[in-house]
């Protein structure tokens, strides 16, 4: 089971006069991590457009939490961006996945722990105008590290951060990985704030 | 100037067993919207690996503030997941546009309000791993209506909410935008929440 990204709210007849429906699209580009379409599309004044996005298989995001309330992050390069980000685990759905099933390999991978206890927090979509991906959010609980095993080429390193320190690095403006941002959000309506 | 998308956290001394080098490459891609490119990187094992990303011309979001304290916000309809989002107001930059004047175009076009104070925020980036796009987020107090004026192809609508209810559309799962959500913790932090 894929991750859904339309769970909800999706286009009901009061959503009409905004709907854009699909005339004809190609793939662009087939690349070995991105998937490019090229969309003409009808917009609801009956012209049309053009709408380019990604297609992306859905992602997952781990906030794992050890007993003494601090959360495991990770310092990750990201070369999109040339510089390493501040990140909570996270990680692409495998082809046939279950988005807890990625849930649990990427925090084992990435980070070495294993949980005893999942909860499902939410969903969120980093990228409206330009990709399908949508990132399933899990707390992990009751951790155990039973040491990590990275993919090829993956470089990170893991460290330990209270909920203090992760709001600092927010309001410092060190903390700008959007998705990591609203998982933090998430959570402290879920458990409280620190 | 466009939006700097690495403010900080570069890449320092500390984080050389991180960094990944360029070797060569080439934009895979020209499109409307997207610009995609393909690079050949050394890893930190001097390994080499395939890095594909978006180049983005940067954004910027707006939390527009009415006297009575409710938000303005839009619904839009986001062709790549087929359905309606509650998004704060954005765009991106235009060529040689200063993020500032980015935040009070979009404003005015998507929403017709012209604000009198505005206040930075702060930075995010939506999606490290295959886009440069970075996203300034601004506050707008002191709002006034002038009348809005699309750009062809542009259909949403305008609507107005109290930070109690942005919430409890975020508890229900009815607020996903990612931008959206970590701009909202952002201003909870720096003026209080619901």
């Amino acid at each position: 089971m894929a991750v859904d990204p339309r769970p909800l709210r999706v286009v009901d007849s009061s959503d009409e006069h905004l709907e854009e429906t699909r005339v004809e699209g190609a793939r662009v580009y087939d690349g070995a991590l991105l998937d490019v379409r090229r969309d003409v599309v009808r917009l609801p004044d009956d012209t049309t457009t053009i709408r380019e996005y990604i297609v992306h298989p859905g992602a997952v995001l781990v906030i794992p939490v050890l007993a003494d309330g601090r959360f495991v992050v990770e310092r990750q390069f990201r070369y999109p961006l040339h510089r390493v980000f501040l990140e909570f685990p996270a990680g692409k759905l495998d082809a046939g996945e279950s988005p807890l099933a990625t849930a649990q390999r990427e925090l084992k991978e990435e980070t070495g722990y294993i949980a005893e206890r999942w909860t499902r927090l939410g969903l969120i979509h980093p990228t409206v105008s330009y990709s399908t991906e949508a990132i399933e959010i899990f707390i992990a609980d009751d951790l155990t590290h039973v040491g990590r095993k990275l993919d090829d080429g993956e470089f990170l390193d893991v460290t330990e951060m209270t909920g203090t320190a992760l709001f600092a690095a927010l309001d410092a403006g060190e903390l700008t990985d959007a998705k990591t941002v609203a998982a933090l959000l998430m959570y402290s309506r879920k458990r409280g704030g620190p």
